[in-house]
């Protein structure tokens, strides 16, 4: 298993040298290195005897299909996008290890179809609207998405016609209902594993959250020559309504709540601020707990403004709920830990993953692994060796389940 | 009383027109609208009888001398400058009115020599360093100021000899320390005499300032994947923060605390907020209460900080002393504002004037007019009819004194 986790992060480190920029990792859907990593997991593909194809959505798939297995296969994969700047293991990693599971099944002469899919698109970075490429396959991708235009006015349909693909095709993309099911491999982009000294975990649930933005407007005022008494200060009614977000999330089990965005008006140093708006964003596995949590704020915010006299505009940009993982699925992983010698530790995503979307077409799963020092989207994101070898004990143990019980 | 009120409303109107920007107003150190408000002032002054003077430092400067009165003049005055798109009462009404106070001491024939200064600058908006016509006027303008530059590069030297004047003379420009003493009469800039009701006050101190910046470092992570414990959230702890400066300041009588400046890092409403900066601004009239409440603070973010694993770095940017006013000369003033038969009301200013640097020279004082609103710096700052009328009757009151008692 040594060399095959060495195998795998090796890939990684050859793939995130065909990038946009020199000296960063930023590959972004369907711009010219994602020719270069189709070329080169096309070979690596082709050279485990697998059949290739590049879907209607610029996702490259890759079937292995052995003579004795029924075609109902199982789907592995994650997504081949970075976003800018990014590091070498988010999403490749997961189809690097997918690659690895494949020989894994190879070597144990499972009789198990298995496809692996390198998504074409994960981050929305480039349209600004994620899962492109899972949406395709998931049967999800709504025609007007083809419209969606890149800052230089590129439209969905442009990027992948100049990719020598065809946009009419991509219902064909969409996967057979009737697969066994499909598991996203993962570093956890998290500090959850890392904090518990663990390698792996299943993943249970995709949270929920809702995103809003709320604007306090009170008065702009002379700093010096306005007593308190006098004042209506947005930005000390914003720290009332930050500090309460906090305290609730804390006090709720497996929430987060986060306020990462402020902009007050007008920003200077000697004026009372007038006007200040916060983003507000509450995650929960528990789509009741989130909803609950959400509507507390939202009258905290209220009250606070009241008591204040300053007034209060909300907008709700998002209210996406929950997706639960399949229960049969994430148990065979959580077998599969247990039997490789891991300790079994199941955790929610707090970010969102192609599992997501997959999860509405067929059964789904998800496997994390640890991200030393939680660090993700950022160039010094690392895998370590130790926990990519794990998760290949976990694959061959899950393989196994999945073909004696399932395929 | 009422014509002349009407008359020093109208020269602001008059002056607003003589402005860098069409259809705002907006008159910065020396440019060249300053050269027609020299002229419109000089013409009304010399109509006056007044013997006019522009000093080295662009002050222009009036001296009404009766023939019966000892050269120990009595100064009123106020700046010239404005902010920019700034109204039309800051500054210049003090000068107009005081023109209408020595049109009272000649109609009252009083022996009282009184000189009118129309400050340069006191803004800070061209060079950012404000005072600049009454450090000259009180003896403290340092020379190192001569090569401040503005933003095309022109130094305040520079800047001089282009407005004909010969920079090496400032140091004639400061006036006797024998004078009697200064007098400002300027807009509230606040809404302490609106809410009140009242039309004028006597200052009794220009406040003292502390203002710093603060910066908490804390950790940028994932929103949806750090749970909030092993979060080391910035935000979270400016809010903190933020909440305490206004509860010290509202339950510190006199006291004014303002967090009016925040910047975040990375300011993306999906990630935990990695550091921030504040600014902290205290202002009290009496020194020790505010260094207690700096120190208070400064304590108060240090132990925020450290519970949160969260570092603090803290800048002070000024430490400036609180000025009182003469206790003589705003004896005086009380005096005038019960004789002229209006209620009896004393404030300190929370904003800098031009009569804080000019008390380091000689005995001054400052009388307030009410801001409708509370409103400056703005074009819709306005002053009432009414009180001008009342800063004319409270100023007929005051001369004889002055004239009597110590003229």
């Amino acid at each position: 298993m040594k060399s095959r986790a060495q195998r795998a992060i090796a890939e990684c480190k050859t793939i995130a040298a065909m990038s946009e920029e020199p000296g960063r990792i930023t590959r972004r859907f369907l711009t010219p290195p994602v020719r270069n990593v189709h070329a080169h997991l096309r070979a690596r593909m082709e050279s485990m005897d697998m059949t290739v194809c590049i879907d209607a959505a610029g996702n490259l798939r890759g079937l292995w299909q052995p003579a004795s297995a029924s075609p109902k296969r199982l789907i592995l994969g994650s997504h081949i996008d970075t976003v800018p700047n990014a590091g070498a293991f988010d999403g490749v990693l997961g189809v690097a290890l997918a690659l690895e599971w494949v020989d894994l099944a190879q070597e144990l002469e499972l009789p198990l179809a298995v496809e692996v899919i390198a998504f074409s698109e994960e981050e929305g970075v480039r349209y600004g609207v994620p899962f492109i490429g899972s949406r395709a396959v998931a049967g999800r991708f709504a025609p007007a998405l083809l419209a969606l235009k890149d800052a230089e006015g590129v439209t969905v349909d442009a990027a992948l016609r100049a990719f020598s693909l065809h946009p009419e095709q991509i219902g064909e993309a969409s996967a057979s209902a009737d697969a066994i099911g499909f598991v996203e491999i993962h570093i956890e982009q998290g500090p959850v594993l890392d904090a518990e000294g663990l390698s792996v975990a299943a993943v249970t649930a995709i949270v929920g959250q809702t995103r809003l933005n709320l604007k306090f407007s009170g008065q702009a005022n002379h700093a010096g020559t306005t007593p308190m008494r006098l004042r209506h200060d947005a930005l000390a009614a914003a720290a009332e309504l930050i500090t309460a977000v906090e305290a609730l999330a804390q006090r709720t089990d497996g929430l987060v709540a986060t306020v990462g965005k402020i902009n007050v008006e007008p920003n200077a140093a000697n004026v009372v601020p007038g006007a200040v708006q916060v983003s507000l964003e509450v995650r929960d596995a528990n789509d009741t707990m989130r909803v609950a949590a959400v509507e507390e704020l939202l009258a905290r915010a209220a009250a606070i403004a009241a008591r204040r006299g300053i007034s209060l505009e909300q907008t709700e940009l998002l209210d996406q709920p929950a997706v639960p993982m399949d229960e049969r699925l994430t148990a065979f992983l959580t077998d599969a830990i247990e039997a490789a010698g891991f300790p079994v530790k199941t955790m929610t995503s707090g970010a969102g993953h192609d599992a997501m979307v997959m999860a509405s077409r067929m059964p789904t799963a998800m496997l994390f692994l640890r991200s030393p020092g939680g660090i993700s989207h950022h160039p010094s994101e690392t895998v370590r060796e130790e926990d990519v070898e794990a998760s290949l004990l976990v694959g061959s143990e899950f393989l196994q389940r999945v073909a004696t019980e399932i395929g």
